[in-house]
């Protein structure tokens, strides 16, 4: 479905709403897939959103709440009366439906707890964070014993619950419901019916623990090739099951989280928020940097007199501390993304460090030369162009030392690497570029 | 299995080799799964790998080159013997094994080719890149007729080859192998045996073009929440499927390639890749750098007069260039991101503009009187307080342009946006940086 096709549905649906024809108004959104029908929803006043939501039975309403942004959907939650929100919820995933409760007031939330059938499997998931292993799995509806036969497992199968679509792998449990094995549907729907689920099992079955992190989970996922991830509590007992398409948004959701961190920006700012939430998201890292470039510049201060010699040297500063910025974010960039992937940890960091000195020695060498070089070409100033050269040099070092030691630093004090590594890092470039490029230029003068 | 063990159970592999007890270190890497098979692998030389290779079975060996980084796998490949290696890529799932041929030199390629009994299956896929839709599937074996009884299609699925496991949903094909429908395996399973398919299948199947970018199949995997997407060709037959796990490695490279490619790192570097290739990776983005720094500094220099006159101006020449870098890195990063995530698009570009410069003018007047009181109680000199808080704010506003203007102009002329952005815009906030500040300050004076 293209941008422009929903463009038009979006006219049409409007038209039907303001003539108050909610049957028109259902009808052009029961014509669409969950995630365009969200779309389509978010673009709606509150209003508008619960007559529509009126209109459509609780199931089709549960696929709409599923695909919405957490906060819509949340804010449309509210507006809905409590027993039919409760409806709604009964036919959404359990993890999604955790999602919504978890946004809302807790009057509200008791409420509609006791509205709803599926209470007491939701119960539980509302303690688990919404970014670890519990706050995104679905309670395991379908579980197997390893004595039956493959004809019994499939009777299992055939009178569970409709919603227990996501059962791609049929999971083994023993006594007190510890995980044991996992079982292919597929392999299962092959089997032979008087087959035995405990020759069909893997028992080497992968699982996460209800408190692991959701990059865990997916790095957990991504790395064996599954579909779908077992959760276990702390006695190893099965409590639920995650899903590849959940862990999908989850990765991009973390990188992007990464990125803006990265460049300071905190929380998940999104590109069309309000503007309030931009201003004060961005405003920590400028006043942190707005502080390491004071304590920067106070370098260039203590150099005032030399400056006053050699006018030209004023021109020259950006250079030095510029590319030992470049080529610090370059080793941090490196460093971060590979604590986050896993790669590097405090046992590989020296490694990592030897590894980034060598590539900052040769482009430094090569950049440092080069600048000189570009220098003594424009100016004819040899002390300017071997004072600059010299200190490109050593700044991309203590970029490469920074780059990998600031990281690995906050990550065993348990920062987060990506929230503080660069506003470290360039403060450090910054300050260190001006040393050294006006301390060797006073020298020589 | 944590990565302390690992390290144990590497010391015992290599003890084996050492002896020339192959049957003893093939008995360890069959202890573990192919995830972990493979990182201890990658661990020995190539004569070890070839060595034991020639120990597993088949099956075994497919595994652990499927979970090989893809330069790893291939170099392992080029030291078997073609008729061992085209026993194993037959045991691989075919996209993987079209991978692992990819990477080879084409004398070897067509060898190994003629030993395959899956020749016929693999050689459509070699025709696709690595990082399009066709790279990216396993060959669709199980299909579906609309006409099939439900007990029919589930013999079809147990007289399937066993490979076919990745089978979670089954498609539904009519004439010429036109994609009609899908069908969950469960579904299937749970269905009376005499319900037809086209009672059971969900026509409004969502597809990729087997041209697809790798990132739109991401995202329309996870917006649909589907664990597996069928890929079709210009006339809709279809021609493979891609599982949610292959994605899921997707997202975190594109991710990871991105994040590299704002710092200037182009390409997929490894974190212990050899030094030359980091090297050579980031030194294009340096020079790129090199020469916007040094049209920056033209502007400072051609103010040498000015500065001259009043020394204090250089102290506080990287202030307002630095925190214009770091406003318009964060603008840059939103929307390369968001444009990244398909969020941003050339239709909704101005209001993402308009959004930006409006957090632009408050974050810009809030660092700008800051910075500007600041300067008035170190230096007690108004008039490089005022220039630096005028220029800020002007920066700032120059920034979010940009942020969002750079981005998007590079986006329409088919350049990445990850790749270039951030040295265009930090090469506009850095001259204009200085130009304000200089400009404002010669005129006060």
């Amino acid at each position: 479905m293209k941008v422009e096709t929903l463009d038009h549905v979006l006219v049409r649906l409007r038209a039907a709403l303001e003539h108050d024809d909610l049957v028109a108004a259902a009808a052009v959104i029961e014509s669409l897939q969950p995630a365009d029908q969200a779309d389509l929803v978010e673009e709606l006043s509150g209003a508008d959103q619960v007559a529509l939501i009126s209109k459509l039975d609780p199931a089709d309403s549960a696929d709409v709440l599923e695909e919405m942004e957490d906060q819509e959907a949340a804010a449309l939650a509210e507006l809905l009366p409590p027993a039919d929100l409760a409806d709604i919820l009964d036919e959404m995933e359990m993890d999604e439906a955790a999602d919504v409760l978890g946004d809302l007031p807790a009057a509200l939330v008791a409420e509609t707890l006791r509205e709803m059938e599926e209470a007491e499997e939701v119960i539980p998931l509302l303690q688990y964070p919404d970014d670890t292993a519990g706050g995104l799995m679905t309670p395991a509806v379908v579980t197997l014993r390893r004595e039956w036969f493959a004809q019994q497992a499939l009777e299992v199968l055939r009178r569970a619950e409709p919603d227990a679509d996501s059962a791609y792998y049929l999971y083994v449990t023993g006594e007190g419901g510890r995980l044991q094995g996992v079982v292919g549907l597929r392999d299962l729907v092959v089997a032979l019916p008087e087959m035995v689920v405990e020759a069909l099992m893997d028992p080497a079955v992968i699982s996460v623990p209800v408190t692991a992190d959701q990059e865990v989970c997916a790095r957990t996922l991504s790395r064996y090739g599954y579909v779908a991830l077992p959760v276990v509590d702390e006695d190893d007992r099965l409590v639920g099951v995650i899903t590849a398409d959940d862990l999908i948004e989850v990765v991009e959701n973390e990188a992007t989280e990464d990125m803006y961190r990265m460049v300071g920006i905190t929380g998940a700012e999104m590109v069309f928020g309000p503007v309030r939430a931009s201003v004060l998201k961005r405003l920590p890292w400028l006043a942190v940097n707005m502080v390491t470039l004071f304590v920067a510049i106070t370098v260039v201060d203590a150099f005032e007199r030399v400056i006053a010699g050699m006018v030209a040297l004023a021109t020259f500063l950006p250079l030095v501390s510029g590319q030992g910025g470049n080529a610090g974010s370059q080793t941090t960039t490196v460093i971060v993304r590979g604590l986050a992937l896993g790669e590097v940890t405090s046992r590989n960091g020296l490694r990592a460090l030897s590894r980034e000195l060598a590539a900052a020695a040769i482009n430094g060498a090569i950049v440092g030369i080069g600048t000189g070089l570009a220098i003594y070409l424009w100016k004819g100033e040899p002390v300017i162009a071997v004072a600059a050269a010299v200190a490109m040099v050593l700044n991309f070092l203590v970029a490469a030392l920074a780059g990998v030691l600031v990281p690995l630093g906050l990550m065993a004090v348990k920062v987060d690497p990506a929230l503080a590594s660069a506003a470290f890092v360039t403060g450090v470039t910054d300050t260190l570029g001006f040393l050294f490029f006006l301390g060797i230029a006073s020298r020589l003068l």
